[in-house]
């Protein structure tokens, strides 16, 4: 990396080398888009061969918070990222004020981690969220005095809808989370969106098209992506500079997932932000110029951002464990899946499943958002992760 | 595999295990595919860290020759596949006859390895070519009696324009190449084709558009690649045929590249066919719903074929060695090249690099094909792979 900074526009072999802590699904797709960009990867994951240690070839098997191993990456890369957002960002911090480059910043990192301080920032930053406020879980009045409907958030470690509660009425008090948490105004949100924006070192940020994430009635799990939402043009343009106005005000480098609610009354709110390549990206891949995970590499290594058009409209879901299975996965119904045209299948390589934990996901690619929706619905009835166990 | 016979549409995983003979650029391009389908791969190479070593994890470090390392091989994978045709059709056949999976099938390298027995079957099944003969390359008289301009080539081991020598005239005898060979009838052809074909287990046959194979003037290195070729819809749709009854002819499974002439009496002759990936489908990558790595996964695992629709135009061009430049690479201009819109760069990661040693491959995507040309030639003249010594 210093080297492309005394030879303009001149880069060794590896053009860099990536330190990725976390070694899951986002880390094996960056690192896929890294090497065929000229670049080494190290991945910093507890489990061996994780995801992204299977691709990488070179996996540091440490946790997220050993500072040992943290410095060891350190030493080996020229650039740090994540592709999880539980780490020690103190400890990066101090590897950061050491001379080595982490990116997103450590510093944005801590900032983000603790959804309390991350809606504070935003708030100073002018962005529109949800009202809020902290509370002391073990104390019920501040929930009262709040008022119903109202969405309990962990300041920390929730993903996946892990670590929110919706309560309707103070009847629902007792599902409190006992956690160090905000409560914020619960948002009747006509639809949730989310915006990938990608922003330089040098300040230059592109949005992608917004995507619709559409959940399953009652639960906080993430149903299907649309790409493109199905809203107007207007209100993609606001979202997009909605969210366009967030990475910049944070000052992030890299790529961010924003999650945007669109109200009943046609109002954008920022919901929250996530500072790494975002599951409502995944469908870039294979729709997209140049995809989330390759866009976030140029980031990160000084190179310029690539072109964010989308070629055709794409329909994505997740394949989570089936409830009830857990081991060795077996997946039933592949052959089915990949007979309908457009599908790509994306396995992620765990070794075990269990139940709704991110085994892989589906894009499917059609000349129509509806007829790809259709076919993902199609896709989601025909693939099962399951376990070993069930099928003797 | 077995398993997946046993029980329909249920995979375990990895759902196959692929043997890769040869270790190369299309090699590293399959096994991202592979990964991606829920596969896992072993490559074979003499190089320790070869390109798809590298992305694999697991490489058998031997030469393609070798009977025991091939053997480990068998034992080590579902199917065994490769991504050069230097190897020992005879070993193969015997793997196979042991009751180990080899797609393409072994007899079928064996005839398409050696350029003469593949015209001669060609010629058995029909399918239109050069006229051509043997001949004993010590004895000038044959060459006199087939007439000039001629072409001779190398039975066997020629690639990328090695062992092909065109001889305009009788004066030109004293380049012939002194291995065995067969000369066939110089094509005054008008454009130079290549389908992309696949052929699954079950005998589907697919194909991708034409491309237009683009040479540098005199010489018989590849200069770019323009998908889709341009040449009317009444050709490219004769091309297709002509290629998929090549293939279905051939009874082959897996990607063919089958390279065509368009002579300048619009007629098509079938130039060669590669049994493999195919430096022409690299745009497919970017371009296509289904890529030609995923497209020969699926074909040589049993599962569906995927769409050959493309996308959007694309133009391709090889990254190079620069002449007069070896050891270490050091790409000069990347980030020139990067900042046009659509383009994408894939470097194979080779730790050295030689004059004219294919070290990438830049894809370029734009609304029409004139437009992606224009700024694929604007690349070709700012990248270039060099080495350090050169730089200081």
């Amino acid at each position: 990396m210093s080297k492309q900074h005394a030879l303009p526009d001149q880069y060794p072999y590896p053009v860099a080398r990536i330190g990725i802590i976390g070694g899951g699904q986002l880390g094996r797709m960056l690192v896929k888009s890294a090497k065929r960009l000229g670049c080494t990867c190290v991945v910093l994951d507890p489990t061996p061969g994780s995801p992204a240690g299977q691709v990488s070839g070179h996996q540091i098997v440490a946790d997220s918070h050993d500072p040992e191993a943290l410095q060891q990456l350190a030493q080996q890369v020229d650039v740090i990222t994540f592709d999880i957002e539980d780490i020690d960002a103190g400890i990066l911090e101090e590897i950061a004020a050491a001379g080595h480059q982490i990116l997103p910043s450590a510093s944005l990192l801590g900032d983000i981690q603790d959804k309390l301080r991350q809606k504070q920032l935003l708030t100073r930053l002018g962005i529109p969220t949800a009202d809020f406020v902290e509370v002391d879980p073990s104390d019920a009045e501040p929930f009262a005095r709040f008022g119903y409907p109202l969405v309990q958030k962990a300041r920390r470690g929730g993903y996946d809808g892990r670590g929110v509660v919706v309560m309707q009425s103070a009847a629902d008090a007792a599902q409190a989370l006992p956690v160090p948490s905000l409560i914020e105004r619960f948002v009747p949100a006509a639809k949730e969106l989310a915006v990938i924006v990608v922003r330089g070192q040098d300040g230059e940020v592109r949005s992608y098209q917004p995507v619709e994430m559409c959940f399953r009635s009652g639960e906080n799990i993430l149903d299907m992506l649309l790409a493109p939402a199905r809203i107007s043009a207007e209100t993609a343009a606001a979202a997009r500079r909605l969210a366009v106005e967030t990475v910049t005000g944070l000052e992030g480098v890299g790529i961010f997932g924003v999650e945007l609610f669109l109200t009943e009354d046609a109002e954008l709110l920022v919901n929250e932000v996530a500072p790494r390549t975002h599951n409502s990206g995944h469908y870039t891949i294979e729709a997209c110029i140049t995809d989330q995970f390759e866009q976030h590499l140029r980031a990160i290594t000084g190179l310029p951002l690539g072109a964010t058009d989308q070629l055709i409209p794409a329909a994505m879901i997740n394949l989570l464990g089936e409830p009830g299975e857990s081991g060795p996965p077996v997946i039933r119904g592949l052959r089915a899946a990949l007979a309908i045209p457009g599908v790509s299948v994306h396995l992620y390589g765990k070794a075990s499943t269990r139940p709704f934990r991110k085994m892989g996901h589906v894009t499917v690619l059609d000349a129509d958002i509806e007829s790809a929706r259709r076919k993902a619905e199609q896709v989601r009835a025909l693939i099962q992760i399951g376990s070993e166990s069930e099928t003797g």
